[in-house]
């Protein structure tokens, strides 16, 4: 059995070494067309922060120990171009050279690409990605080499506002473009006010609906050009989103999904048997749907590869589907979601009840208690949760996990009411907060 | 209709001020025998632990908000003897006097009391217990009137570990003996070494197997005699847990549950269907096992009393129960559990798997990562789960919160791993460690 992997970060790899551990005998060839595997890509903006660290930290095992303790043919700047599905080949090129490699069964984990809006002046070279850990590198050296005392980020997304406090803890002076008119739109605006003032509050300046069209460079700096006015900096950050790398699936004419992702099926099959993907570049399903959606996160990519892996001689694991679970820092505030937002949730059809309760972190009267905020949503008819939101300044990344396993549970809000949570003056009030958001829906259900 | 409740702390204020907002015209008459209503109990440890605050910041509503904007009958020096079900009177002593009201409903809401052994030498002024309000002002009052060098604390249940802390934060060298030879006996043994380390590594020294028998004064100080040896110390503190203040329902005739609490059923009913029990006096089912049990915890003493509340008139609340979930913090370390221990579910008759891992609480290469340690147990035969605990200098307290919600749900270790959890590199590992645990665990079940 011959496994060929194009793309060897966190799902391939993990695909990689599973299949090896659940079968030594089974031959796996990895396609990467980069120099770089099995990096931390989410912690390229904290590694950014600190001027000291070495990028390649990020590095979580090298190529030489998945070649030489592990078995794996790992095949670095291979880039995999076409898939020939008759004849059961990858072809590509390596160096000047091409490659024809066969498969009995392969594995798409391609990822995804940051988007790069096609404005003047994008390959400035002041201009960077923030995706890859050579995006990484580059975004260091430049540091390293030019005065930063501006940068502008474009795009407030989780990347976007995590760069914020890279930039920030870097000493520069921070703006974000982003071209919505609401920040972070998923959560009640008073939520987002919250995530808001914490970025101002550090000095951060936030310009929304805001649509940068071209960038110029302009006495070592660059002026930054908005459909309204100009802004100076001296480096930009572009996060806007990324795109699934399926190009290649579909060429080979697999069936795409949301957003132009692979769709696979819950064995993480695509519509051709012996071809898996999983990833940043394939679909999942969502359990509170049922049906395919598009959220390239770092544990779906890392159990996604594991899955193929286990299924590579017939279908033992069936993955039930994703949450949507998601969680990033920003300078001192965590903002975590799961679920269905209020707008993803009708557009699904929900008749939709939401509730919004501003808590405390910790018992009353406990020194350092810090304000936390929940928000909670449901169906109107069942009381089932939908999803919801945590902002606060301890204690909202790790509360996420519990809403998200009550989503898993298909929980209703007075189920998840009576859930008997933990209780102690430094980490909670008596009813943690997650049960007030709850009881306060309960309210408004009934 | 006329609500009298013995009791004025979590429960009974919880079931009082609900029974008002439920319904302004019930008469609501609260029997508090001390001077003190709605206190965090729970925050005396951490009161005691800072000279500069006063035990009093531990009120969460004082007397006369209850009685004046609740319209509450509030009565403080009151202590109930008896009830007499016939008439339906509740008899007692109040100053010098006698009294004798009548009630439609009665909740019973007694609380528990520390456990005090019956040794020579324990009403010394320096031998406290730490439980009530006043208990917390004669901790302090002796604390700030006598030099504290030592102390000794008697019981390593939470409330002894969280002492620990406190007197450690006052500057005291601590020791604590503990008649069981085990420490923290419902978790792994590697788990409890952690602990012990965390105790031992600032300086708080530790004495297993060691029953105490003698308390004498020595030149200002103490002399503590175990079976072994003796401890000089400045004070003595008294954890060895806690019993229910049942005796008042004991008399009346009503049926008892697990250590003499007193037993209701899930609309918070006792064997007299005018009287109910919350709190600390009362049991509870068991989400797990289904069986009675007594868990005297804060959480459970608020929603019981509210549940009574809504219950005055009918059965409209029932309450599914309890897992048990607590956790604590000593020193620096946070100390979680929930469901059923090893032995526990032994003694059920469940055939045990069950998994100890170790694991970082932060991303590869993040700083700030700490060591992370979770322990799940399941059924053999279904995989479900049953209890865990966790235990970390950071995220143990909110992870155990997403164990209690997988046990309400009545989760299988795999339902568990497959949750799509968070992830964010200061946060967690990109498998969050519940989750790596459960796949570890459920290698074993295979």
């Amino acid at each position: 059995m011959r496994f060929v992997i194009i793309g060897g970060d966190a799902a391939g790899m993990s695909a990689a070494s599973k299949a090896k551990r659940n079968n030594p005998a089974t031959e796996v060839v990895v396609l990467e067309q980069t120099e770089d595997v099995s990096y931390s890509a989410c912690g390229i903006p904290y590694n950014i922060a600190d001027a000291q660290r070495d990028v390649d930290d990020l590095v979580v095992r090298r190529a030489e120990v998945f070649r030489e303790k592990q078995g794996i043919d790992l095949r670095l700047g291979h880039r995999a171009d076409e898939i020939d599905r008759a004849k059961k080949r990858v072809i590509g090129k390596a160096g000047g050279s091409s490659f024809d490699v066969y498969y009995d069964k392969l594995l798409i984990a391609t990822g995804a690409r940051a988007r790069m809006p096609n404005i003047p002046g994008k390959d400035l070279p002041g201009v960077k990605v923030v995706r890859s850990l050579e995006d990484g590198r580059q975004i260091k050296a430049y540091l390293a080499s030019h005065r930063v005392d501006k940068a502008l980020i474009v795009g407030a997304g989780y990347l976007g506002l995590e760069m914020v406090e890279s930039l920030h803890d870097r000493g520069a002076q921070v703006e974000v473009a982003e071209f919505r008119t609401e920040l972070l739109p998923w959560m009640p605006r008073a939520m987002a006010q919250v995530v808001r003032s914490e970025l101002e509050g550090k000095g951060a300046k936030l310009h929304l609906g805001t649509e940068v069209c071209d960038i110029r460079p302009i006495d070592g700096r660059m002026k930054v050009f908005t459909r309204k006015d100009s802004i100076e900096t001296d480096l930009v950050i572009v996060a806007t989103g990324v795109d699934p790398n399926s190009e290649i699936a579909d060429r080979a004419g697999l069936e795409l999904g949301p957003s132009r992702s692979i769709a696979v099926n819950k064995a993480l099959r695509t519509s051709d048997p012996d071809i898996f993907a999983a990833g940043d570049c394939a679909d999942a399903f969502h359990v509170i749907t049922g049906k395919r959606v598009w959220v390239p996160l770092a544990l779906r990519a890392n159990r996604s590869g594991w899955a193929v892996a286990d299924n590579l001689f017939g279908d033992v694991v069936q993955l039930p589907g994703i949450v949507g679970t998601s969680v990033f820092k920003v300078l001192d505030m965590e903002v975590a979601r799961t679920g269905l937002s209020v707008p993803e949730a009708q557009d699904e059809g929900y008749d939709v009840v939401e509730e919004f309760v501003k808590n405390r972190s910790r018992a009353h009267a406990h020194p350092g208690n810090q304000d936390i905020f929940v928000h909670l949503v449901a169906e109107k008819k069942t009381g089932r949760l939908l999803g919801g939101n945590i902002v606060g300044k301890e204690g909202a990344a790790h509360r996420i996990d519990a809403l998200a396993v009550a989503l898993h549970a298909r929980m209703t809000a007075e189920d998840f009411f009576q859930c008997d949570m933990a209780y102690a003056p430094p980490f909670s009030p008596v009813w943690d907060p997650l049960l007030t958001a709850a009881n306060q829906l309960l309210k408004k259900l009934k």
